[in-house]
């Protein structure tokens, strides 16, 4: 029998699907799983496809092709460690592991360099796009070792999604940790977009009064146009949906309380040290921590009253599109800091990120593709060096034309006490980010006068520090 | 010669004044530096106090009284662990180091712990109100052995600043990191005080047309009202300021790029670790941080533009007394935030925080002291188990007169393109902390759809995945 091109370790759902997207593209996979049992049913259930089990490590290493390309889907944290800790002694020099798992990017720097004085190469890579993703298309963000990237690059690239103009969503993103740094910057957006169209859900339902049918068709609607994006068409089809149980609009039946899995807090916490300015996810962030005081909030809300005066009426179609312009102009505004937070990364982690590139992976296969993407890689493709997407043409007409939608839409939302934390914080930015002058000259005398921090003066440079008192 | 009480170790400003205070008590106390330049300066300087000084660390030792008293003032992090290192082997049993420096609070509960095992006490201390503070009387916040605490109570009482009604500003805080974790926070509020107060000064300048003159009698006269606090009191006095230079108003010499020492950065980090809402506090942070972009904000400025629209005027008076109540009630809403992270974090850690005593201490010495802090014990006092402040009747009447003002400019400063980051997130958070029912199911709808990840029901108990195609 001859030797497998690649080995997937690692047989929960995201390695199954893995595992059977890379077998259906025509190659022998050979398979792992701690337990046995996970490896017995995949067998069970597709004996015709050319999975080729193995049941110790020593087994599972000895049936691969070297350099042995082994992609690890193995929980991330403590059991990845373990994983790689008895995969090592039973490699060769210029074998190569891919983890797959959802890893935080500083793990994934020190596996690289470890690694590397045994002579492994290490890939850690972002795979976006859920169970169904990982079966029939991901977008893949690998970064290691460019010339094991390499090797490795036919099979992520076979096996990756294929964006509307049949590029596949693969790229090689950068050394160590850049793969799994991306991905986390991907799913921070991703819960920007998420908190954007649930505002604007609130804002349409409790400002427009807009019912479930009626919401579900602005949706429809939207995705036809410069929204057009996976988060909303599945938004539109979510109104859609009965309780089989009840006959009632799911979405009603649903408790308001977003869980999350920690990869937006790692996002925020990252720009905090990156010195990037992340407040709109940040912002999606604490709102669904927030969401989750429900007991609280159900307290608070008999306590705490909103606006006393009654709001003043919209006009309702001109208000929808209000809406949808809001929407847009956030996301650009979201993005426009994502992608200020991987520059800044770049530069930080010394990873020569492509932005335009990243853009494109983004565009099939993950949770936040959209037709926009596309925007940013042109704008990419105009001005690498761009220093910020609102600076773009493109978007810059989008300020232009758009923010006087945001700005109705947030000051609606204020009058009628609904919680917009994301839009009104996009609004912030972006008033702050066109402000050759803000008030920090305040803040700065007021940390010398208390704590003689000096300042630096408009007319000449230095530090310097008054006597106040 | 007889020995010492206490001992301070780390001769830099606020080490010595510190030194001096204590000494100011009637203490004689031993002072140590590492390099002898500093001592023979602080002997020079103060030849009749009695400061008793050592050249090596074991002279130092052996001229304190047992159980010894050495306080750090050393720099955070590696000096810190380099300086016990270099202790440890000369202390005995029940010792008692106490670090006043600025550490991160993870760092006091592994210092904390490393040395109970050697029987020695640790304590991380909180210090605020620089050096003047230092000299003259801090608001000190110490965490650690109980029994410990209680040795060295006595001196950090005589030390402390007093409050108004005569009460030292000192308490103990907890076990282990305790101490430097409220501290943490005490900074935290810190920034979201000073960005608030930065925003009142942007609205009333740009919406109102206030000159610097206007500003500082504005300031002032508030200062005379419940928002009566040092930083709005400094501020009054930073708006008569001349540049001796120029003869120009100082603030408007100064640069708008504030910078920042990290321990908002901190507050934040933790607060998303914790899921404990932080938004205000986190705008500020991210608002200092986009202030530091100078450069792309000058070039953003000449090709962003804002409301195209001429903002409706305000009617002067009364619009300066709604920005006043704004200020006012976003204050109490970023107090609530950062005193709600105190308690998840006194649940996470184990440490039994008492909220009431804190913002006793808080009354005087310290940077954020304010006649408003006797509020928050007061809560305390009334309800010990409130979750969250702005549930207090007190607060609870702010917000029902105050929200309208809140409102009103924030709409105003959107409207007129004014950034105003932290007043905008306190309507969010108000909002949604009332709010029964967020828009939080959309996003459990949008998880469950693309990862399984499940919903909860607001009918029954139990998680939930529905087949969305």
């Amino acid at each position: 029998m001859g030797k497998q091109a690649i080995g997937v370790v690692g047989l929960a759902v995201m390695g199954r699907n893995l595992a059977l997207n890379i077998e259906s593209r025509g190659h022998a996979v050979s398979v792992y799983n701690r337990s046995r049992e996970k490896t017995d049913e995949l067998i069970a259930e597709y004996p015709d496809k050319k999975l080729v089990p193995a049941f110790t490590l020593e087994e599972f290493v000895e049936s691969l092709e070297k350099p042995r390309r082994i992609l690890l889907m193995v929980k991330a944290g403590e059991p990845t460690d373990a994983t790689i800790a008895s995969l090592k002694p039973l490699l060769d020099k210029g074998d190569i592991l891919i983890d797959g798992g959802n890893t935080h990017f500083t793990d994934t720097i020190r596996r690289n360099q470890e690694l590397a004085k045994a002579g492994l190469h290490f890939i850690g890579t972002g795979v976006s796009g859920g169970e169904e993703g990982a079966l029939k298309g991901p977008s893949i963000m690998p970064g290691g070792q460019r010339d094991a990237y390499d090797l490795v690059a036919p099979i992520l690239t076979e096996i990756a999604a294929k964006a509307p103009d049949g590029e596949p969503c693969v790229a090689y993103m950068g050394p160590d940790g850049a793969g799994h740094f991306v991905k986390m910057v991907h799913n921070g957006i991703e819960y920007g977009d998420m908190q954007l169209i649930a505002e604007s859900y609130a804002v349409l339902k409790q400002v427009v009064g807009l019912s479930n049918e009626e919401l579900g068709k602005v949706y429809t609607e939207w995705n036809k146009g410069e929204l057009d994006s996976y988060l909303i068409e599945i938004t539109s089809k979510i109104f859609d949906k009965k309780d089989e149980e009840t006959g009632k609009d799911l979405v009603d039946v649903i408790l308001d309380r977003a869980a999350q899995k920690g990869t937006g807090k790692w996002t925020s916490q990252n720009a905090l040290d990156l010195g990037a300015p992340l407040p709109l996810i940040t912002e999606a962030v604490f709102a669904r921590v927030l969401s989750s005081l429900k007991t609280q909030r159900v307290a608070a809300s008999k306590v705490l009253e909103g606006p006393a005066a009654k709001p003043p009426g919209v006009e309702r179609d001109a208000f929808i599109e209000s809406v949808r312009r809001a929407l847009y102009f956030s996301k650009v505004i979201s993005y426009a800091q994502g992608f200020a937070q991987l520059r800044a990364a770049s530069e930080e982690y010394k990873w020569d990120l492509d932005y335009g590139t990243i853009a494109k992976i983004f565009r099939a296969g993950c949770i936040i593709r959209a037709r926009f993407l596309q925007k940013i890689t042109d704008a990419y493709t105009k001005d690498k060096a761009i220093a910020n997407l609102l600076l773009d043409p493109y978007f810059r007409d989008i300020a232009k034309n758009y923010q006087s939608a945001l700005r109705e839409v947030v000051i609606a939302a204020i009058n009628a006490g609904v919680p917009v934390p994301a839009f009104a914080s996009a609004v912030a930015y972006f008033d702050a980010y066109r402000s050759e002058r803000l008030p920090a000259n305040l803040v700065q005398a007021q940390r010398d006068f208390f704590g003689a921090h000096t300042f630096e003066r408009i007319d000449k440079p230095g530090s310097f520090h008054a006597n106040w008192n």
